[in-house]
């Protein structure tokens, strides 16, 4: 396996570089589409690396293409770069410098490691069996996202791209480990406002009002018959009705109830149900109540589907980097929602999990305030996504 | 006040004759539209009075006219004769002969006080300022109910009648009493059947089915909203659901449910409004539910009003031949139904409630197999009948 | 009928001043518990009528009293003094001149009409059988409301006041015309908070939290059942939610709704049931949807029943002085509410309202930025009041 | 593969036999636990083969030892023997001479199959590495099943078994293929009685009762939560409320509302919750509805865990035998139940589906009165059985 041992010990000399460059994004995080100054440090590595490189996508997205000794299909490597609103407690030295701002659910680290991969890759270009492209895009954690920018903007098209690969630093798994899952791994994820509206009147007269609060409950619970009763059982789905508002005063009827939620599905049979069937049920509340019912389903993500074969040499590859008993099989789908879902919509496409656990510390979830990761990972992600970028150029 | 002392003495002479007609009826007891001995007896006495009678009204029903002294628009008093499947437990030893028969709503009582009444008049028919018109009515505690019957035949308009007197005996006021009320006194009754359609499925496979039962649950719930939010809160109303059925077995998805139950208001207003909102509800959590509902909206009697004058009328004759402290207002209307409503819809009418506590027993309600009257009450009905008969001949 | 006329003419002989003051009154309109410049004409007027006259009472409560030819129980003759959060409308020349600020309840032409019945009675102290106090109370329109604090600072016990006399002008009636209602006229009103706090979780996750607003959902479908099921159906009330709000993003779920509403009933038995079947129901509710649910209940004012003795005094009264056909039965009770009812809770009193209908306008309701006044009405109901308390003092 | 061949080739041979057996059985179905006919057939078979027959396990299951050449850990082989209560529609004639009764189910199938295994390896004793035990169970079909009686028997411990296999013959595969799943492979099934006890009272006077149907609803809405929300939305769950029952007459409120219905789960915390959140909503619908109620919960079969080694050997054995494309794998678990879980809770297990497609014939699913199969598949399934007990008992 020399391969497999000169990229490990590569990317482990390259690590200095990498801490660098996630400290230095960690201390400047910007929010969603607003991904100026990350951009230029992003352009500028690229750039220096002699990469083919497209700015300004989308607002602040970056293609780097990295042309190897062969044309033809390319395989894709893709980092997200906003930060969230957020204020961090982790107490680091390289602590965001931004009050309100954080990145808490790891985008800089997937950066550097990407970032990483390119260098490594870039060193090798004259033994790479086709183009690499790098998908550094904005706004991953605002829907609908900026995935849907790049493709637009033709980064799966020019050069073709063959496999797409993405990553997730997570605390539930430790540095040197991976998980992954063949088929649905994570859920689409779309929003949706409800809005009713009655008709208002003395609170002691109701009966010459619409009482839109009595409306909301029945379609609540009528909602609820939507995961309960309507999906196949073994298809997970969610429905979540996160805020509802209405009324005006205690002594008046409601005329009107807004509520706001979000559904989950893990294929796009049940991700139209849900919409469908939520249009249906609303319809029948509302002409049992007396109200008008309005609803507005803005699509997010998709369903992230990993590809069965690329899945396949996903686990052979990253068995062989990183040894026996370190690729773990995620045993259910996430009901979270990714952007990177958009590119395995088009292509063949892997999304994995990449074990940061400090050792010693609590797993924080992403977008917690005390959210870190065991720097460990930076070299480990670089060398996988290279050699995972070499493999499928050659075997795939 | 010389003919109050009259027709009292005469009604007290009259007494075991009216309990006779009442025990004699008691023990032979027959149910809705099958009172052939007890239409014969009635009949009978009738006749001899010299009244013309005509039997067999909606098969079992009877009119009896007494003309007086001068023709003119007359007034009713009213009979109901049939008895419940019910088996009595009074030990009385004049109780029922026919087992699961028994007269627990007093209409035995009742027709023995107008038969004394009748007997009272015919005496005195010479000074009858107008005729009389004694109505018997068969089925009154089976809805459509025998009144309409008696009406189509002709029983207001031949002679015209002017104001219709019935009465109910009951537990909750002492003999010698009676209680009365101007406006809604008794509540519309109207039977309903809801049948949901579903659509059957294996129960571990509620996304082929569509579950009948969760949308009944859903229009219960629904229907609850009539009353609680779309009905005038001073107006009241009743929509009760008395028995649901539904499904074939624990692990099959319930493809139809069966629900019945009635509704009550005291004006037709209110009465036209709760089928209309059932209606509409039910139209709307069908499509809600995708399930057909059908309604089927049967109406029963409806709201009985006593006519304002006429009440006066009978608080001042009645207090007159009671005495003082012996006419009770009835603070509230009641909720049940009386088929006497018809006849008050058509043409002024007093229903009113004669009292008859045993004293030292509970008050057995009406339809309780312990139900029964203190007969002392039988020559004051009969008095106090007879004498709003005269008096409204002659005053209203 | 000498006094009739009397009184009549008199009250008319006044009329351009209470037009005048009521004017006044409504061009300066002052809030609930501010009723400064209020108080300040009201005190100046009764002084100046020789009165007995205590200020600041709850802030700026007035109670006058005039002494007549006897001592002995008292009558009372109440007005409210506060006004609205409203912006006028009514494009009237003498309009609300403080912005935001409005009698839109007819506060002005009640204080016009009671200082009118007290310069009346002024006039005729020596013919007067006892006292009469004059109640100028503030804030009706904010319960706890202020009747309690003239209550606690001795207005009904010093002298006693065995009869209390109220009204409120209304466009519903024509003016000339009284409407009122033996026994219960208006209804208590009570206000509720429910607060329910469950768990959040990822709005993917609904497993980890526990949803407040399915809660929610279910509690305000189950408590429909108060009304719908629970109350006798001939006692009318009214269980209103009014507001809703809980959750803080589409995607998380809900830890938290907070909900406020009224009740209303026609006694105090109903009244205590809603609050008691709340207590139940959400205790339940709680329970079956894993979350805590406090309601906080403050008690506002009582159901107003009027006196049956004092009222059939105020037909007669009002008969005799409007002439035939102006004493209308109110069909119903209203389910508003009125602090008068706390002056009615203890001593025999009377709520009555007195038509102010402008011929040829909309019969804007209170409370409306349009609502106005027909000033005909003013000094009717100023010889009104007099006459009932001159009556009320001899023959109550 | 010698083997593969030699096993197919005998079993084919065997068919005529298969097919005498299964239609000899189809012909005479018994309904759960009394399967005397039939187990006299399967003993018989068993006897004549030289096999050790213990009969009358749990009334009339049946266990049989082939002792191979060598003594050690066994494996088992398990068929289910009883039919369905259903009247045959398929016009076989062949067909159910048992009025009412049926083998709809396919266990008919199951046994010529495992009898027809029982052969071969009987032929092949003295190359058997192990004993093979043959299971067959009474009362499948009928919860708390068979399999227990034969556990609790000493089926599993005497010899001890270390794998067992079943089978089910299935419409929506072709003849000559299988379909496996690793892991959750079926789903537990339990069943639950809910009984709701108010108070009746007349239907015009709810207030007098405590309403079980309007409590039956508010239970079947907050049911649905436990699916919707409650539970893990990765992990498939259904409650199903099948039945429903309550009320005497439409005009009398519900004392009393029986519901029944099934939980489904696949996994054993799943399960265990689905228990657990019925019993809390029922105790909090109860509180908020002023009735008892009461929660019987049976406890039927658990969940079917395929072993995931066993399976793989499965796979890898079923491949060489049926040829390449002919073992699918099943994306999904059933909801559906089976009591071969309770032989996989206690040791490895593994349950496919054998297909038994006819061509040109409509797929009738099980309990299907024209449900039928391909007899091509009842060899095939001896031959497929008879080498996994080989080569797990040499290789697993």
């Amino acid at each position: 396996m020399v391969e497999r041992d000169y990229y490990l010990a590569e990317a482990e000399n390259l690590k200095p570089q990498l801490v660098a460059w996630r400290r230095q994004l960690h201390q400047y995080p910007e929010l969603s589409f607003e991904e100026k100054e990350t951009a230029a440090l992003v352009a500028g590595v690229l750039e220096q690396l002699g990469l083919k490189v497209r700015t300004g996508i989308g607002g602040t997205g970056i293609i780097g293409i990295l042309h190897g000794a062969k044309e033809g299909p390319a395989v894709a490597l893709r980092a997200d770069m906003d930060a969230l609103p957020l204020q961090e407690a982790t107490g680091a030295e390289y602590a965001s410098r931004c009050p309100g701002r954080m990145h808490a659910c790891g985008h800089d680290a997937h950066m550097a490691i990407v970032l990483g991969a390119a260098t490594l890759l870039a060193t090798h270009r004259r033994e790479l069996p086709g183009p690499v492209v790098f998908l550094f895009q904005p706004g991953e954690e605002l829907p609908p996202g900026g995935a849907r920018l790049l493709i637009e903007a033709g980064a799966l098209a020019d050069p073709p791209v063959k496999a797409v690969f993405g990553l997730h630093v997570t605390s539930a798994l430790p540095a040197g480990t991976v998980g992954v899952r063949s088929g649905a791994a994570m859920a689409s994820a779309d929003n949706f406002t409800i809005r009713i509206k009655g008709r208002t009147s003395h609170g002691a007269a109701p009966h010459l009002g619409a009482d839109a609060i009595v409306a909301a409950a029945q379609a609540i619970l009528a909602l609820q018959s939507i995961v309960a009763r309507r999906i196949d059982p073994v298809q997970p789905a969610v429905l979540t009705i996160g805020t509802i508002n209405g009324g005006e005063k205690e002594n008046i009827v409601a005329g009107e109830v807004t509520m706001t939620g979000t559904t989950r599905a893990l294929n796009q049979v049940t991700r139209q149900q849900l919409e469908k069937d939520m249009r249906e049920i609303l319809a029948g509340v509302a002409a049992a109540s007396g109200t008008e019912i309005e609803l507005d389903y803005l699509l997010g993500y998709p369903p992230l589907i990993n590809d069965a074969r690329l899945t396949e040499l996903f686990r052979r590859v990253a068995g062989e980097l990183l040894g026996p008993g370190k690729v773990f099989e995620l045993a259910a789908p996430s009901m979270g929602a990714e952007d990177f879902a958009r590119y395995a919509e088009k292509v063949p496409a892997v999304y994995f999990n990449l074990g940061a656990a400090i050792p010693g510390e609590p797993p924080y979830p992403w977008h917690h305030p005390r959210f870190n990761i065991n720097e460990d990972c930076l070299p480990i992600g670089s060398a996988l996504l290279s050699w995972l970028a070499f493999k499928a150029l050659a075997d795939f």
